[in-house]
């Protein structure tokens, strides 16, 4: 069916019905135009925004509808893992195209309720309007933690390691299979795919991180590590030299990569969007972090890196110490050219 | 300066210009990509979000930069206004074409800065995209309210008397006049332009209303009264009678309807936009609501109707005692035709 057909407030209550019971803390959710939310008054609110534009950042023939909602979901929720927060209400505004099915629509929202309904947060209201152009996904996505607790981008302290969850280049990988730019052969590249499609929010990793109270600054990795370490850099006013060599990038990347004559590394530092936690720790605490985070969340952490005093230091180091400019050639929305 | 030139973070570093110091309760703001702010313990959150879309809600050269982000924020501030509360906080993510100039974009934010700031809110964070197509201009914004004092749209009695502030049909008849479709002549008709291009929040008459303590149910009229009264209606389960003729619509509406051949009773009860609060509160309230609201905010409100026992019984009552159905011809983004 057409949502022409059923109408705003029509497809509102097939939305309502896809979402189902309002979550805890929901005073008035879904269907009102405002949400009325309980807080708890000891912690602090954390408040993030981010869009997912069709022909931007998705083509509408090489995502379903459900992944678009799993997507722009996962973006926001890495956001609030970055300051070590709980995620707990969403607002999602979306602009639509005419022609589009209320089947499809309720496929977004059902991807969008899975991925928050993973780490406790509910879609608690939004905004339904008429795109006179492509889709447009904007979540709003409001979290809290507790005020000891909230982990930013500007104390990071010369000397510390630089350390990155998981692996880097997977999303930039499978970008560029989704793009038809690279030829995977015989690799088993699913997961570099979905690593794109429906990135993992490390949000428990990021509750973790916090509560162990030594990381000294933390952001999630979605410009790409040379930009996101650029973004901490300046916040803290420090430098960085990272270690080319062992920057975490998976086996099949590497492949992939070799096979089709690509610098693998040119992916994991401006690729972006792998939505890993990139954060600085002092140097006696690396070994209780990796130990802990892998214990507890069965996720690897990988030292990549060191802090610099001076904010114009910033650098990549060869294993044979031969260095090079690290430059935050990150993706930039409106730049004139692009690394990518 | 086009965007392009200037890129993403230069264009960040412009709009933290542009909005100045951090506001109260903002411990992290624009900049990050996750805002962390203060909130109160002893009161609940309102979130609410509401977007702007270029060709559907305003062309571009019928609205300057400024208008539009005053206009965005005002829509999103008159959501907060409705339920009784405090705005605190706006996120704006914003889609933009390439072409756009700098000064263009820092005029939006300036105009968005304006309104909040009348209120007593603050641009903590948001986004910048690149858009494909036209301007896109989405608010979420954040507020305050002691939980006893919420309004909500369903706790309309049967009994209670339907009451709203200031006029009606105001910005209905500035739309038909920005789009040619009615001829001025004479008439002063600027007051009516802007009250569609840049309505008034009504966010000191609900912060005032909530206090009084009697009024059972509220929102604001962003689709018409004959839609939001509906909407009312169906929260509460009650009926409606609205009173034709006791409708406040100014003069110089009513003269611009009469000279063009037009009945100003549907810019009233259908055309929507007008952001004033519509709401109902028992009949022996009515005459200390209309006095504490003109003598604290110099705004009249008037009578317009009564509350119904039966959901189904929705009617339009004129002065003869001749009585019409109520229909909800409001604005309905997915609508196959439009009553406007």
């Amino acid at each position: 069916m057409l949502i022409t057909e059923l109408g705003e407030f029509g497809l509102i209550e097939r939305i309502k019905r896809v979402l189902g019971e309002k979550g805890p803390g929901e005073i008035v959710g879904i269907g009102d135009d405002t949400a009325v939310l309980e807080v708890s008054g000891d912690k602090v609110l954390l408040a993030t925004c981010d869009a997912q534009i069709e022909g931007q950042h998705f083509l509408r023939d090489q995502i379903t509808p459900r992944q678009l909602g799993q997507r722009a979901a996962a973006i926001n929720l890495s956001d609030i893992a970055a300051m070590g927060g709980v995620p707990r209400y969403a607002l999602a505004s979306l602009a639509l195209p005419d022609h589009l099915t209320v089947e499809f629509i309720e496929e977004v929202y059902r991807g969008m309720k899975e991925f928050l309904g993973r780490f406790g947060a509910n879609l608690a209201g939004g905004n339904l309007a008429r795109s006179l152009g492509g889709i447009f996904v904007d979540i709003a996505l409001l979290g809290e933690v507790a005020p000891e607790l909230v982990l930013l981008r500007s104390r990071a302290q010369p000397g510390d390691r630089v350390l990155v969850t998981g692996t880097l280049g997977n999303a930039a990988a499978g970008l560029q299979i989704l793009l038809g730019k690279v030829n995977p052969g015989d690799l088993k590249v699913e997961p570099l795919v979905q690593a794109h499609l429906t990135p993992e929010p490390q949000v428990r990793a990021g509750q973790l991180l916090a509560k162990l109270r030594c990381v000294t600054a933390m952001i999630d990795v979605s410009d790409g590590l040379a930009g996101d370490m650029t973004h901490i850099c300046e916040s803290s006013q420090v430098g960085v030299e990272i270690w080319m060599d062992q920057l975490p990038i998976s086996e099949v990347t590497r492949r992939l990569a070799e096979q089709n004559g690509k610098n693998p590394l040119d992916w994991a530092l401006y690729g972006g969007e792998d939505y890993q936690l990139l954060f600085t720790a002092p140097p006696q605490e690396v070994e209780r972090i990796i130990s802990s985070v892998r214990g507890e969340i069965g996720l690897e952490v990988t030292p990549v890196g060191g802090v610099l005093k001076d904010l114009r230091e910033k650098r990549l180091v060869r294993r044979d110490g031969v260095s090079f400019p690290l430059e935050a050639k990150s993706w930039d929305h409106f730049a004139k050219s692009r690394g990518q």
